[in-house]
């Protein structure tokens, strides 16, 4: 058995579609079992007109934006990306472990839209009563952990009543100075590290990536302070942001998202939060917020 | 003041090293004013024997190895790079939010170093007593956490008296099989995304990345399972690993890392968990184990 198959030689984990154990018919079922398990009702196509398509000169980037969370900042994102504001704007600032930062780092487009003064909207009140899937796992940075609206969120019911989306790999947020600044949208952050979940609270998040962060993720690091490359030659430029509403079906990037508000994503949490799969010896017994990738898919992947 | 001075335009947050806001006099100090006022015994340097030098095409990532941690994972890994086992061997792994891996993949180099069976080392026992330095903070994969011998660590001291490395980003890990393979070193990965922790005490941990990871985060993603590069011309060549005690002083990298045993380091973290720069409006009043990164820095930094 001791490296006699080079295909599996190197798998140390873990990856939700591919480690397909071998389990017994009473153990608890392993992601590719759940996985398999899910009905078409189990996923959900988002509405086109929440998705924002960075165009990077390696592909695309699928982001699903908030509206319930931060109705007016992806108001006016959708806005900017309709007047093709980010056209031609770079990726100004790859801070390893933080974030890819995209937008008008220059100010070289001070358009209404990017001037725009927007609310706060760093948190929202729990009376609006999303219905709210909770992580019953516990957290340092909140009190609860949990999905709301398909997204992962943290949750004060007391005192303060707030509700947030939580800083995970993937997460978009909105760029913004020094506080009461909330930022217009004329520059944009991806999470491309370890979960900044100092973050929470402190600034408006706006949506996550579906598919394609790896073309962030993967962007050389600039080497100025934060991040920020220093020469223009550095920089990554943005060819276009669109919302996918507005472009044909056939210019479109099919995919569904699972989720989260079924009895069978929680039978998928569960296969994240102790793996059942082979190759483990100790189930940790615990997952974080952030741990849970939320699986996307092709659709054609429904029809087999 | 808003958006008026263009260098501090896109600053979202929070470089331990330049994120200098001015407080109070009252106020807790802030991450730069502890770091300025760390004395040169609050620095150490590394073990020359103890540090691994990746030379990849773009430059060199440090690895700290943790032989307190896993004695006959380090002996076996420095064996390897003093037989220049790992010289051409490829990146043949970068799988996004997850690891790189590298090594013999394609076990072309069944070398007696590469072959060893070595002991079980995900864990230690706690009655070794290297000095604990707890983190207050509650965890939830680890009863405690903290650092011993300047690494992140998990505790269980009852049932089990355990203690392990965290997988946190930068970790570096031993790839194996299914257990009860332990893996000889033949293959290597670290983390280049969220902390794994559902890897901890299922895989031994032989150290950590003091610096250059960004060469290793920021490589192209593998478009196989798992991440697996599918073409070897999509592949990084390791065109050296070498440790730094063999290197003539002028070859070796200088760097300082903070120690974690003083109360110098305890002020570094209450100023990760509570930000007090002007950025913030809302300090989280926790932090996770992986996300207090430990500085690292350039020995002429101490003279000024």
């Amino acid at each position: 058995m001791r490296r006699s198959a080079p295909a599996l030689a190197a798998l140390i984990a873990c990856s939700a579609a591919l480690a397909i154990g071998p389990s017994t018919r009473n153990d608890p079922p392993t992601t590719a079992q759940v996985l398999e398990m899910a009905q078409p009702s189990d996923w959900r196509r988002p509405d086109p007109e929440n998705l924002l398509y960075l165009e990077l000169p390696a592909g695309r980037v699928v982001i699903e934006l908030a509206p319930r969370f931060a109705p007016a900042h992806v108001a006016n994102i959708k806005a900017l990306a309709r007047e093709k504001f980010y056209d031609g704007l770079p990726v100004a600032r790859v801070q390893d472990n933080f974030v890819a930062q995209w937008g008008d780092a220059d100010k070289v487009r001070q358009t209404p839209g990017a001037l725009r003064v927007l609310p706060d909207e760093t948190v929202i009140a729990w009376h609006k009563r999303l219905p709210f899937i909770e992580l019953p796992d516990p957290d340092g940075y909140a009190r609860q952990t949990g999905w709301m609206d398909g997204f992962p969120v943290g949750v004060e019911r007391r005192p303060s009543g707030q509700v947030w989306m939580t800083h995970c790999y993937g997460t978009l947020g909105v760029g913004r100075e020094n506080w009461p600044d909330n930022g217009s949208g004329a520059e944009l952050y991806v999470v491309i590290g370890q979960a900044p979940r100092q973050l929470d609270r402190n600034i408006v998040v706006a949506g996550r990536v579906l598919r394609g962060i790896e073309l962030l993720s993967s962007l050389p690091r600039g080497s100025g302070a934060l991040g920020f490359h220093e020469k223009p030659a550095e920089r990554t430029l943005i060819r276009g942001a669109r919302i996918a509403a507005d472009l044909p079906e056939s210019g479109r990037t099919p995919l569904e998202v699972l989720r989260t508000d079924t009895a069978l994503f929680t039978k998928y949490v569960e296969s994240r939060r102790n793996r059942r799969d082979d190759w483990y010896i100790a189930p940790a017994g615990h997952i974080d917020i952030c741990n849970v990738t939320i699986p996307v898919r092709d659709p054609g992947a429904a029809a087999k």
